[in-house]
């Protein structure tokens, strides 16, 4: 199943190549949604009601990609993992974290869909960051590893775009300000659920830069796997539904490079999670 | 005025010892709440009715303590200074913030009342950090500080309980997740709007265990004042009614002691702001 945030109400999306929406509200006659909140939190009687649902009898309208907005617009809590994948680690100079990652947020003024123009800072060092996105369909309160995945309503694209100075600026850097300047979490197209991946363990993800590729990687070199991370996570923060997990990124960004390489007015981003879909970014 | 969440609706304090309360949405027949993000959504307008109110004539009932929540339960963004005391900055050997001070969040997991009992995570050092806490009740983005105040609902005392261990671990600390255990942000009692105050710029603010003073501060001490947070933080992020901002903490805390010194079981703390109330943790 997909799901989007279509103009801000949740919608199911059918189809492959002419992809088209179902609006949850309407077809459910107010049972679930309008917004995705409410989907996430009732999202197992969702599930079984979608799973009911016959796209062919339904109504259905064309998606607008410039209508959609992050799966889950309003989480009560963004948590974004640093150094979770080797080769990352390396590049950004640090050892690989061996407790838990580094966690930080993404403020959620810095939201937005799959497809946008993004405002360089003034003075700014923008670094791309492709990341597999996971948004709570369960609440989760120190869940073990084995049971991570009960609490995963889906996964989506995301981009950690990052600045560079603000985000290593001052006597104890703290990332959370410098990665949430406004478009800097662009995610989507749209959420898809676990069991629609041959292995949800073992994604492709990666990023280009007007046609170059610049980031690829796969979700097994995870330091820590999608269900450890919310096994750590939810021993200190209870997890709710709707909430959002950026996982962490791949090797490849420009601050790793030699010299550093950053992004420039005018430069397309495309990011994308094979079996998922792709994020464009314009940079202005 | 003052407005707190008791059992998690909107309600007007008022009362000196006899301390009562007005539910908001009954007395505005609908009009407002019944939740504080629906107060904060539209606090122009609440401002107005409450004003208008004639306490004496309204329906009260005895505030009991143990139903107070969070003044703002479930705002869209914490976002939580560190190092905004000079002497602070020194006792935790770093030097003081000349840009912008490190911002970080505290999950909303961690969010509580005002009198709780809290538990010591298993080998953690949990530290004490009383705090002036700002919600917003306009939203603010590319504000400047002479306009700071114009984007303030109201101040409460916040408790930034921080677990040495976790907050400083691994290869580039982030402080969010070991200042989130739960019960770790405990605020209240409730919201007082700045006009209450005699000089909001400068509040008496500290916190005791079992009766010993441990932090004594003003907020005139700030290095960046409420005004210039806003201006400063609003310039990334769009700040949004009900986000709440720890503005930091003074010095006295006990990581910066010799030897360190953390909370045991047993021990109570308060934290107060003088003009707005007290928190009471007790630990075990």
């Amino acid at each position: 199943m997909r799901l989007a945030a279509y103009d801000d109400r949740a919608t199911l999306v059918v189809g492959a190549d002419d992809v088209r929406g179902i609006d949850v509200a309407i077809a459910s006659e107010g049972r679930f949604g309008p917004g995705l909140t409410e989907v996430y939190d009732d999202w197992a009687a969702f599930r079984v009601w979608a799973s009911g649902r016959d796209a062919a009898a339904a109504d259905t309208f064309p998606i607008d990609r410039a209508h959609l907005g992050a799966p889950s617009p309003r989480p009560r809590q963004v948590l974004a993992v640093g150094l979770n994948y080797d080769e990352h680690a390396a590049e950004s100079g640090f050892e690989s974290p061996t407790d838990l990652p580094p966690v930080f947020t993404k403020y959620i003024s810095s939201f937005s869909g799959p497809d946008t123009t993004v405002t360089i800072p003034p003075g700014g060092n923008v670094d791309w960051e492709v990341e597999l996105v996971v948004v709570i369909g369960r609440e989760a309160s120190g869940v073990d590893a084995a049971h991570g995945w009960d609490h995963v309503a889906g996964l989506t694209v995301g981009q950690d775009l990052s600045e560079r100075v603000s985000q290593l600026r001052g006597p104890a850097p703290q990332f959370g300000l410098g990665k949430s300047f406004p478009g800097f979490a662009p995610q989507g197209p749209w959420l898809v659920t676990p069991e629609e991946f041959d292995d949800r363990d073992d994604l492709e993800l990666g990023c280009a830069i007007d046609g170059e590729r610049v980031q690829e990687g796969r979700t097994r070199e995870l330091i820590f796997s999608i269900p450890k991370l919310i096994a750590g996570l939810s021993s200190t923060v209870t997890l709710y539904p709707g909430d959002v997990i950026f996982t962490g990124t791949p090797a490849g960004v420009g601050a790793g490079r030699t010299p550093p390489r950053f992004l420039s007015p005018g430069q397309t981003l495309t990011s994308w999670v094979t079996g998922i879909g792709e994020l464009h970014q314009t940079f202005v």
